[in-house]
C-alpha cells in the first residue's frame, strides 16, 4: 500500500484513535527501517537532482508536531542522503518583533520553494492556528478566518506549480514524557528543554483538538495532510521518505533534453 | 601537523606551485579518507550542537574555487553528518537584478551566521573581485578598493564574534578538463554544463592570478585563507572537515550550565 494512502488523513478522525506506535512500513526492526530509509532517500536524491535540473516543479514539505515529535530529526535524516544544493530548510520559531509586524503569512511566503527547489518547513504558518488558538491569543472566529486564508494561500501556491506535502508527526503523550525526561536528565540535551514545554504538555488535549481541527479544515488534494506515527524514530523517517518519494514520482520528472551541439564536444 | 598549518596560505605563493593532487592527510586511500572524514564530522556535529546550545559564537565557512572544484560536493559532505538545525548554507550565484541594485556586500551580509550558527557560503563576496576582475567589469583600482572593503567587512564580522574560515578549493587544469568532459558525456550531468564554463576555462591563468591576488590581499589571522588541494574528492572533504574541527576546538565551547532547578524534575 502506498504511504500516501496509508497516512493520508481521513475525512473524520481523532488523534486519540490514531496509534502513534503504528509501524505499517518496513519489517518492524530499527535496522531494517534505517536501511529502507537509506534506499528511499538515495532514490529521492536522484529525483531531486532531476527536479533541480529541470527547474519546473517546486516541492514544499511542511512538518508540524508537538514538542519532541522529531521534526529536527526528520530534517536531519533527509540531509543525510539528499544533496543540499536543491534542498532548503526554513525553521519557524516564535515570530520576532520584526516578523510580528507583518501578517503571519509574510515570513512564510518568503521561504516557499522556487522552481527546482525542495523546501522543508520545520514548523510553519500552522503555528498561527495551533499555539495561538490554545493560548487563546485568537478566538474561534479568527481561527476559522485563518483556516480560510491558509486554504487560499496554499491553493495559490499549488496553482502556481508547488507540490505540497503536509506532515503531522504524531507522538503519544507517554512517548513525549520519556523524551522530555531524557532532555532534563542528559546534560547534553538540557539546553533543549524549556519551561514552556511543560506548560504546553499540560494542555495536551487542547493541542490535539487544535491539530485535528486545523488539519481537517485545511486538508485538500492539492495540499494533503498526512498523519505520520512518530513514536519510532526510524519508522518516522521511513514514512516521510516514502511520502516524499511517491510525491516526486508522481511528478513524472525528466532530465532536460540533451544538447545535440555538445555531443562531440571535447574539452581542451 | 594541524590542517590549519598545513593549508594556510603562505605570505607569498602562486597557485601554479601549489600541488592540487597533494594528499597530506589520511592514508592515501579513498576509503580511508572517507572513514576519517566521517569520524571528524561526527566530532564536528557534537561541537556544533554545543555551539548552537551556547549561542555565543558564530562560524562562517567561505568556499571558493573554479568551476567543478567541488564546492557543492564539499557542502554535501558536511550535511551527511552535521545536523542541519544549526548548519545553514547560502549559495551565491550571479546577482539577480534586485541584488545588483545594492552594493555587493548587501546580499552577503544578510546571510552571515547569527549566534550559535554555522553558515557555509557556497561562493561569496569574493566573486566580486574574481570573475568581475577577469571579465574586466572592474579595473585594478576598483578591485583594490574592494579588497579594502572586504577586509573592513570581515574585520567587523570577526570583532563582533564571527569566526571566519576561508577555503579555496584548488584543482588542476587537467582535473577540471576531466570533470567538465564528464558533465558533457553524462546525460544526468549535462544540465550542469554551461557554455560559460568553457569561456572561463580559457581564462584559466587570469582566474588563477585573480585568486592569488585576492587571497593575498584579504588573508588575515582573524579571516584566514586556506588552499585545499581538491583533485581528490575524499581528501578534499577530509581537509575541510579537519579545518572546521580545529577551528571549533579553538573556541573552547562548553555546554550551557545545567539548571539546578531541573535536577529533580519528573515529567508527568
Amino acid at each position: 500500500m502506498k504511504a500516501r494512502e496509508q497516512f493520508r488523513v481521513p475525512d473524520k478522525f481523532t488523534l486519540d484513535d490514531a496509534d502513534a506506535a503504528r509501524q505499517p512500513l518496513g519489517d518492524g526492526s530499527k535496522a531494517g527501517d534505517k536501511e529502507c530509509t537509506d534506499d528511499v532517500l538515495e532514490r529521492i536524491n536522484d529525483l531531486q537532482t532531476m527536479l533541480y535540473a529541470q527547474r519546473k516543479h517546486k516541492v514544499l514539505l511542511v512538518l508540524q508536531g508537538m514538542d519532541t515529535s522529531g521534526k529536527d530529526g526528520a530534517v536531519r535524516s533527509l540531509y543525510s542522503k539528499i544533496s543540499p544544493v536543491g534542498l532548503r530548510t526554513a525553521a519557524f520559531k516564535a515570530p520576532t518583533e520584526l516578523e510580528a509586524g507583518y501578517d503571519y503569512l509574510w515570513r512564510v511566503h518568503r521561504h516557499v520553494p522556487a522552481k527546482g527547489e525542495m523546501v522543508v518547513f520545520n514548523r510553519s504558518h500552522y503555528e498561527e492556528v495551533l499555539i495561538t488558538r490554545v493560548l487563546k491569543q485568537i478566538d474561534g472566529k479568527e481561527c476559522r478566518r485563518r483556516y480560510a486564508q491558509i486554504r487560499d494561500f496554499e491553493r495559490m501556491l499549488a496553482e502556481t506549480g508547488t507540490t505540497i506535502v503536509k506532515v503531522m508527526l504524531h507522538i503519544s503523550k507517554s512517548e513525549q514524557r520519556e523524551r522530555l525526561q531524557a532532555r532534563i536528565d542528559n546534560p547534553k540535551k538540557q539546553w533543549k528543554f524549556d519551561q514552556s514545554d511543560i506548560d504546553q504538555r499540560k494542555q495536551w488535549r487542547a493541542f490535539q483538538r487544535a491539530y485535528e481541527e486545523a488539519i481537517l479544515a485545511t486538508d485538500a488534494d492539492h495540499a494533503p495532510w498526512y498523519i505520520v506515527p512518530a513514536d519510532s524514530k526510524p519508522h518516522r523517517d521511513l514514512a516521510i521518505a516514502r511520502l516524499l518519494l511517491e510525491t516526486l514520482e508522481s511528478l513524472k520528472l525528466r532530465w532536460p533534453a540533451p544538447d545535440a551541439s555538445l555531443a562531440t564536444l571535447k574539452i581542451r
